[in-house]
């Protein structure tokens, strides 16, 4: 049993090989080759938490892994992060446990960026120069490092409710290399990106139809439970083109679920990440097109970054 | 974050006030105070191995418990034991977790072999002298141990299909301070004994109408999952009392299931075992009544047993 600390997995996992280990478990999502508990959930109220469980193993993986991860959302007032996570991960040969990666989430944030940015190469426009950001959280961050690494973009643009938490990360990003503003409106945001993303865990959308032009792309991150929406009914109505990370997640909760229930949208214009990359890296949209990807975390993603981070932590300590 | 190894964990359940524990997370359950989640099952082909995950939170507990235990069937030909186990305890007021218990399953075999004799205690008769076992694996073992413990019994007898098997628990027992013997037939032994534990993963009943006689107390543990049977219908419909670790688990599966989905079973005479606590430590039942205690296995007393663990391991080490 091996137990590895978030500063040893963060060394390993900043490979550039995570993003085709990202791409495939996508693929292997749709193709039907993962196998993925339950999901579980405790609810705490005293005081409050969430607290979930996934698990899953892709076809042919020597391991595989369980996360737990928890939101307690009174810990800054003691003093600690409210997310916290963990993965296991156990011999698919034998069943026994091999290694605990106590990451603290930071495989959450990984896996989840990079899956931003696998989607925002699928629908970005030929040649983007400016991203959008909405959000100014841990998702905020790590979305406009890994789709501007991924697209080599430089210029980031920053709207949050809260203005000087946007200009923070505006200071942190531009200390990191990119060039990035706040931005004092979401519909300026929109007219001046050639792609946004949103990070946020809005329960009313933000995206709506009077903000949308020809050719915008949006990658909409924030909605992953029910009851959240970053991107209108009406946008997503109006979208050539929607990418999911599960179709199945997606039709019962993320931005896309609502507007499918009210039968607003043509089935035939959603396409599952995984199923989009079996073709190729990029839809190569025309130009004016409208396209929106709609991720709401899948357990395969967890697997694989976690399968990728413990082969890479026990070859070099063998 | 801290990581104790069986030896360890061993050391410091084996407590006099472990009986108590795993009575009160009973006394928890059936006062519906322990919240539990979804129970995982992965299943494995190749090689053929079952993969669960139980979790639970005890009301007012500090901490909450994830077990995640494992069966790989062809793991002895490989030189490895074929089920393990670990459980993670989490910070119920952060949600961080607080340590792993590297178990490999002993805290399960223990939590139950101690479920046997709570229940062999509540249904057993006065003074009793003898305790019958059937079947010669880990729980076998256990079960002798605690409910002879428990109940100040010293005599044993074991029937067990492989008799060679039977033989060598017999010595195993008698090392041990208990007078054990081999007995030739179940029939001999549900007549020569007072109380009777079975520990198989039978698929047809054992214990059968043809077996019982006034007065036999049984304990059933090894039907735990859909499938097993250890106890016919007909001696479920014949019994007295009935103790249930869980009647939503054992109205699904278990040795109660398929005789109260037929009807032949008097809800009437079914208990569940905390309810059976709240009252007292023994039923009292009259001599001649027959009596079963069926148990599926809860993730309550998972949790309990963690949580002394952890507790006891923290103090010692702070």
């Amino acid at each position: 049993m091996r137990l590895y600390n978030r500063e040893n997995i963060l060394r390993v996992v900043n490979s550039p090989d995570i993003i085709s280990v990202i791409e495939k478990a996508f693929q292997s999502y749709s193709d039907k080759t993962v196998q993925s508990g339950t999901v579980v959930h405790l609810a705490f109220t005293d005081p409050p938490g969430d607290f979930h469980i996934k698990s899953a193993h892709l076809a042919g993986a020597p391991v595989f892994v369980v996360k737990m991860a928890s939101s307690f959302y009174e810990n800054p007032s003691r003093g600690v992060p409210s997310s916290n996570g963990i993965m296991m991960v156990f011999d698919a040969a034998t069943g026994h446990p091999e290694g605990v990666l106590l990451d603290e989430g930071a495989l959450t944030d990984m896996r989840t960026a990079i899956a931003g940015a696998v989607a925002a190469r699928l629908i970005a426009p030929a040649n983007p120069e400016r991203l959008g950001v909405i959000g100014s959280g841990t998702q905020a961050r790590v979305q406009a490092e890994w789709i501007a690494r991924v697209l080599g973009i430089r210029d980031v643009q920053i709207w949050a409710r809260d203005m000087e938490k946007a200009s923070t990360l505006a200071t942190t990003l531009s200390e990191n290399g990119l060039s990035a503003t706040p931005q004092a409106s979401m519909e300026a945001l929109c007219a001046d990106c050639d792609l946004v993303v949103t990070t946020t865990p809005s329960r009313t959308p933000l995206i709506t139809k009077a903000m949308i032009r020809p050719g915008l792309r949006v990658v909409a991150i924030g909605t992953d439970t029910p009851g959240k929406q970053e991107v209108s009914d009406e946008v997503m109505a109006a979208a050539d083109a929607i990418l999911v990370d599960s179709f199945d997640q997606c039709s019962e909760y993320g931005d896309t679920a609502s507007a499918l229930a009210r039968g607003i949208v043509d089935r035939e214009r959603i396409q599952e990440i995984g199923q989009a990359l079996n073709n190729a890296f990029c839809l190569n949209l025309p130009p004016e097109a409208i396209a929106v990807a709609d991720l709401t975390g899948i357990g395969a993603l967890d697997a694989a970054i976690a399968e990728f981070a413990f082969h890479q932590l026990t070859a070099r300590t063998v």
